[in-house]
């Protein structure tokens, strides 16, 4: 509690500042050790600040330069949502304000030009544009008015029947008629777990877990449990089994193939027992699969999906991690809860875009899915290893890495004393983004962890960027050490 | 009480009698009239059975022919959804569940080919589809991976600078900063229904109101208080502020331009009272402007937004109604509630699909959105005429209608003897769509109410549909008398 209101008064007595005037549009704030010194703070509390100040709008971050009072445009909407930008009740919920507001500082810092190594999303430099592109014009052409009417829910009925299609390709038997076409696999876990659960509700999740997850959890008054996973088998399953005994825990959202942030592959075994266990206990799982294509090894990894017989595992899915990132198409299977989930989708957004929908169907029936694909597990699993092998030579001694079995993210546990958001606000400074482990947990579990994204061709120029994250953490070892 | 038991009883026969093979896949259900005459009860509870047994993929309406039991494929997913579509939360939270299944059945039965005057859509015929189609393909061809990378939130900005640029255009000056592109305006509205209230928390519409709203406000376990509105003035300001000060209303949600049912258009006078009485209170407004296109008058109407000093109308829009409906783009200002309802649309479905926000800024740059919004409101203006003086012509004496300015809506108001969910049976067993009154309102004020959909051209075909649901009025005030 102590920390959180010194961030906090730093944070008001800086947006005071810039208030009166003091610190002026465009002028450069001082740096995070000037201000720790010049307040004796920690390290950790100015960052904290500049993080809930870069939020507020107040400032923001340039590569390479540092942080900057916001220039803003005339207006009172701008000003007044600078003023107030978390409501009272936000705050009141505070234990993932830090995660909310450093997940969106860190999309924001890649978007503005950072080298990518804390983003979510793959390099979209090798997906098949060009064809996307080419299979929308002729959709686009072809169109009469016919082609662009709303599809209401469940969705286009050509990709629903390519996408069973493809599941089925993949060995998972599937009927068409249990998908449902969302606004990205974001779009698939809110309707699902609104299907599962209520406010006030426990939902098990993974730790360390996809910090969207949290943050969703958090937004619709649903209680986290974190239970123990581990990088090379998954879940802890007799864990969760006690907490659902123990504790009533309602639902619980899994990644079994290629977990984000830690990259395993469960064991079909494991899936197989995991869903019985959840059977017995009639307890419904949520399925986040969307890596499933991007597997390294011989073949589709199963899933759980395919081991339930009771309608309790709802299928999440996506193709933006593997074909696209802009359609935003995803889809879900939602077992016994999908008239359930069909509502909350009207609800959520009538319904998604016709557009995109039919580009993807028509490039899933013409085109080359399975080529494209075969090119990018290549490039990542060659990544993975390169990308672990300069963690391991750069990062100071006692640094582990996870080794992926599919997709394109690498967890890096660090020595305790190396502090992930402290690394963080250095690195950014130095133009180089990365996911702070404190994102994808609700306590402290994680604060010397990253996640790096590898999905990148490896050049010189990332090459020096893990060169420069290793010298940091060694000198935060350091500095910690003397 | 006594009705929902009876209604739900004999939904759970006839269900009962599927699975037990007495019905079987494809043989039609007995007529309402011989179900209400067998079971010994009213038309309206049979009604409430067929429509609930429909929203559980039970039995199918067929135009013209009456209730079937539905086909369904092999699987235990589907069969699964039909015995369990709606958990025991959802059941508990009783009261629209009437509604929301009806809203569900109407839009399902336009998209199975009924004459859709219940349709919430406009006809698509007239909208520029050729033009937008070109755009889309003319922006897939120029798009490399840039074009179509992911715009994380607020969205695209050459979208953003045409929807300032047409605001202005309009008379709204608008800071493009504030504007958040969204899938749509229903993802605009529950994004700010979320930044202004919380679980619990009591909020203000209109009555009658668009039903989705009191879908929105149920699901997310927010209060509704419906608030007198007159279909000529709009919503009774006094009425709204004796509820803020003596009911702690949190929020409100208005329509004032066209409004969805009543059409009616508030004075700019009445839209700045409204306001500063709101700032008095420092209650915040959600203004749903999607019709603000579609006037018939001389000049764009003006909106609460442009009397709003201090941040707290949230003014959400949308191309759905006057460009295309296919692409789902809409818009919010959320003022001074702006980085919430950022942060919520990243949490939601974390950005909208890239390619239909190009190509509607594309042709709002360069193409004839001017021209086509002349012919679209001309069209209406007649419509309205027609329509309005067919049904006085058609319904029994006592029915009245409304004056629409704008949109493309007209309310009905029948005899109370008519009941608009018996009408809406009788007249979807003949294939004609309607909007009963009864989604409009959480009780059952609207029963003898009715909306239609006049965006379609006056043919042969609607005349004889509005000639049928005339004569169908008629016949059951008859029967009620007799």
């Amino acid at each position: 509690m102590k920390t959180a209101k010194l961030y906090e008064t730093l944070a008001d007595a800086i947006a005071g500042q810039v208030a009166q005037g003091v610190l002026r549009e465009g002028d450069r704030v001082p740096s995070v050790r000037q201000t720790a010194q010049h307040h004796q703070l920690s390290i950790s509390t100015v960052v904290r600040a500049f993080l809930l100040l870069e939020s507020r709008g107040v400032i923001e971050a340039r590569p390479q330069s540092g942080y900057f009072v916001r220039r803003r445009p005339d207006g009172a909407a701008q000003a007044s949502a600078a003023q107030a930008p978390l409501s009272p009740a936000e705050l009141a919920r505070a234990p993932a304000l830090d995660t909310s507001t450093l997940v969106l500082t860190t999309l924001r810092s890649i978007d503005q030009g950072s080298i990518p190594l804390g983003s979510p999303f793959p390099d979209p430099t090798p997906f098949p544009w060009a064809r996307l592109n080419y299979h929308a014009g002729v959709v686009s052409r072809r169109g009469g008015q016919n082609q662009l009417l709303s599809d209401l829910p469940p969705g286009n009925p050509e990709l629903i029947r390519q996408i069973a299609r493809r599941h089925m390709e993949n060995g998972l038997t599937v009927d068409a008629a249990e998908i449902i076409i969302t606004t990205g696999a974001t779009e698939a876990i809110n309707l699902c777990l609104q299907a599962v659960a209520q406010p006030g509700d426990l939902v098990a999740v993974e730790s360390p877990t996809y910090y969207a997850l949290l943050q969703a959890l958090q937004r619709m008054g649903m209680r986290v449990l974190e239970i123990a996973t581990d990088a090379v088998h998954g879940i802890d399953i007799e864990a969760l089994e006690r907490a659902i005994v123990e504790q009533g825990v309602k639902a619980c959202i899994l990644m079994p193939n290629f977990q984000n942030p830690l990259g395993f592959l469960m064991s079909d075994e494991r899936k197989r027992a995991l869903v019985q266990m959840l059977a017995r206990h009639d307890v419904p799982a949520i399925e986040n699969d969307v890596y499933h294509e991007l597997y390294y090894g011989d073949s589709h990894p199963g899933s759980l999906k395919q081991y339930d017989t009771r309608g309790l595992v709802l299928h999440c899915n996506s193709f933006s991690k593997s074909l696209d990132t802009g359609h935003r198409i995803g889809w879900t299977l939602p077992g016994r809860y999908r008239a359930q989930v069909e509502k909350l989708k009207f609800l959520n957004s009538l319904n998604t875009a016709a557009l995109p929908q039919l580009a993807i169907a028509e490039y899933l029936k013409n085109d080359g899915y399975d080529y494209h694909l075969r090119k990018l597990r290549k490039a990542y699993a060659q990544q993975a290893s390169i990308m672990s092998a300069a963690v391991l030579r750069f990062f100071p001694p006692g640094t582990g890495v996870s080794q992926p079995a599919g997709g394109y993210l690498l967890w890096v546990t660090m020595p305790p004393a190396v502090r992930a958001l402290e690394l963080y606000a250095r690195a950014q400074e130095r133009g180089i983004s990365i996911g702070a482990g404190n994102m994808f947990a609700t306590g402290d579990a994680y604060q010397h962890c990253i996640r790096l994204n590898y999905s990148y061709p490896w050049t010189a120029e990332v090459e020096a960027a893990v060169r420069m994250l290793g010298q940091l953490a060694r000198e935060l070892t350091t500095a910690r050490l003397s």
